[in-house]
């Protein structure tokens, strides 16, 4: 059962804190920390856009022997397009994040969202940073969340909890995205802005974490997109403080799958969150392609007309336009047989929307999700900057 | 020097008509033909997308002995989608233009654009195609020039002329298009809504006039985007009567290049209508692509950037956000080297834009057309149906 009232600091041994240092301007919170008290097992996935912020590339450094202690994370910058100043920032935030928490640099991952190719304002974040980590404490978590948000408009937490033999074991996990959403993750590789620092007191052997990550995220963040367009910044990152005093978990086991599962759940929720709370979205959508040649194609097909601005902005006017959804599938060279392919769409007039289509071709299916296009959305990033 | 007074009946020998049958509720013309005194040497492009239009399956059937002699259209319902139904209409459609001009049927090409998987109103159809061909004529090139518009605001034509040798040739067209623009001819091939017919009285073998539309195609409407939505009806024809009685046109001529820089220059002209006329846009962007390791690599970058919603909201907002281009380039695989990109954006509070973007990793260019994302266009297409 997920719960949204807890996050990152649900699990033993986290604690967390957030804090406004003045990178952005409307004087909310931006700069976030997640700390295990003691070095936990890591891994992490970033973006596969090719242009990688600087963050990225630290963070891809940090994890080399898969052992992390920290997350420190700032909002209004995303530290990208930077240079090598961009790369001695993110170093000089992993090194005065451990410094004042007593940990080693290369246990502090690094992750920055916002503005690219604009210099960091070091000036505000170095002490900035100090301020953060007096903070840091068990209630943190929500403070976390909210200093890691750009255009977002609703803080988004999810933890859950399982029985591993006879301990409690918990995952907890922030995100934050709402534009600029299209990540497509994968095991090193660097850009986005989509953001989801996940924690769990489980122990757990390293193989089945990096198992289980790429699992959940391929079933959730992989399976989202609000604009088509992939960020420099998205990064997954999830650190295992074993804390919770169970049983190691092993990969295939039972309790691998108990915990698999919960964090495949704890993703979805989080990137339906995400989809939900986009840049002017009114509508929900959930598109199911059936009946593909292979689930590559059937994810491919989904998000042929996921990104299709025809289909979405058809969803904002409510309007049952079934011929843009057969050219966004024509587009990627999918041929339809009028007498084998069934397209099902829902009622428009609610907000949760859910598109079938089976293409009587094969036997794979796919679901991604996205959300309709709204005028709210243009006047967001005609503004944005 | 490109005329846009005048379109399709400027060369020698041809006619055309347009007329309101009905199938626009509005009232406005629905109904267009252009007819040529005599058979025409013809060729075809057509769109990629793997799902095409009936109208486009029976005129590549005609075009197959590079002849025909008329072009009928409609607008208002693409004919798509429309199973076996849809191509006797698409048939039936050319038969009735055929019968009532004293034409083989075979040398009638069909062209229909609008909505997609609704049944053909044949019954306003058939008598309207009666009344198109009575109204034949010389000044009839504007009617079908507005016959053929959908969400268009303006009519698109033009003209030129030139000498070949003592004789002067013109080559007159017409076009249409507004959203879903992103059109990706290829020789056969069927779908979109972008339609250009070209009419000439120019003498010319046919790989020479197979090489000039492809040619003046690949320059123009394959390298615009309004919206990144690939249509299933798109397609440019060309019909060359001879009736300027030049000394044929062959290939790799003086004359031939003569023709094929007339062309190019038409098609550019009619793209770049469609892209400032497009479906709620405020500004024509112009993207050059250079330094880029293929030809084909400079393209692609170019359209990455021309389909980013990002990218079209900022500049729509006059929002100089130079990340939302860098982020769109490294998304299709694109690594950037800070110190050897450079990226040039023109005033924004211009009408027209310019985007020059050298990437110094080769020494191919390119550029493509495109326009602002405004929430006009969200709510054309909330509303279009």
């Amino acid at each position: 059962m997920i719960k949204t009232s807890s996050g990152v600091t649900l699990p033993k041994g986290f604690k967390a804190a957030g804090f406004a240092c003045g990178i952005k301007k409307s004087g909310k919170k931006d700069l976030a920390l997640i700390f295990s008290q003691v070095p936990a097992l890591s891994f992490g996935l970033f973006t596969k856009n090719k242009v990688k912020a600087a963050p990225l590339i630290i963070t891809a450094r940090h994890l080399a022997n898969n052992r992390a202690q920290a997350i420190v994370a700032n909002s209004g910058n995303a530290n990208c397009y930077t240079g090598k100043t961009g790369i001695s920032d993110a170093e000089k935030m992993a090194y005065l994040t451990a410094k004042a928490m007593g940990i080693k640099p290369s246990d502090c991952l690094v992750a920055s969202t916002g503005i690219i190719a604009k210099p960091m304002p070091m000036d505000k974040i170095v002490p900035g940073i100090k301020h953060l980590c007096l903070k840091v404490s068990k209630k943190g978590g929500i403070d976390a969340a909210k200093a890691i948000m750009t255009t977002d408009k609703v803080v988004k937490q999810a933890s859950v909890s399982f029985k591993a033999g006879t301990k409690k074991v918990s995952i907890g996990a922030i995100a934050k995205g709402a534009g600029m959403i299209f990540p497509q993750l994968e095991a090193f590789s660097k850009h986005a802005t989509m953001l989801c620092f996940i924690t769990t007191d489980a122990d757990i052997e390293f193989p089945a974490l990096k198992e289980s990550l790429s699992s959940a995220v391929n079933e959730s963040f992989n399976r989202i997109s609000v604009d088509a367009c992939m960020s420099t910044n998205d990064m997954v990152l999830i650190l295992a403080n074993g804390q919770a005093g169970n049983k190691k978990i092993k990969l295939n086991s039972k309790e691998f799958n108990l915990f698999k599962n919960s964090l495949i759940d704890i993703c979805k929720a989080l990137a339906k969150k995400i989809v939900i709370d986009a840049e002017g979205a009114t509508k929900f959508i959930e598109i199911k392609i059936k009946g593909a040649r292979s689930v590559k194609l059937a994810k491919e097909a989904g998000f042929a007309v996921a990104n299709s601005a025809l289909f979405k902005t058809a969803i904002f006017g409510e309007n049952r336009n079934v011929g843009r959804i057969i050219s966004a599938l024509g587009a990627i060279g999918i041929s339809l047989d009028e007498h084998k392919t069934k397209i099902k769409l829902s009622s428009l007039e609610k907000k949760n929307i859910v598109l079938e289509v089976g293409l009587g071709q094969g036997k794979y299916s796919s679901v991604v999700y996205t959300c309709d296009l709204s005028p709210e959305y243009v006047k967001i990033n005609a503004g944005y900057s």
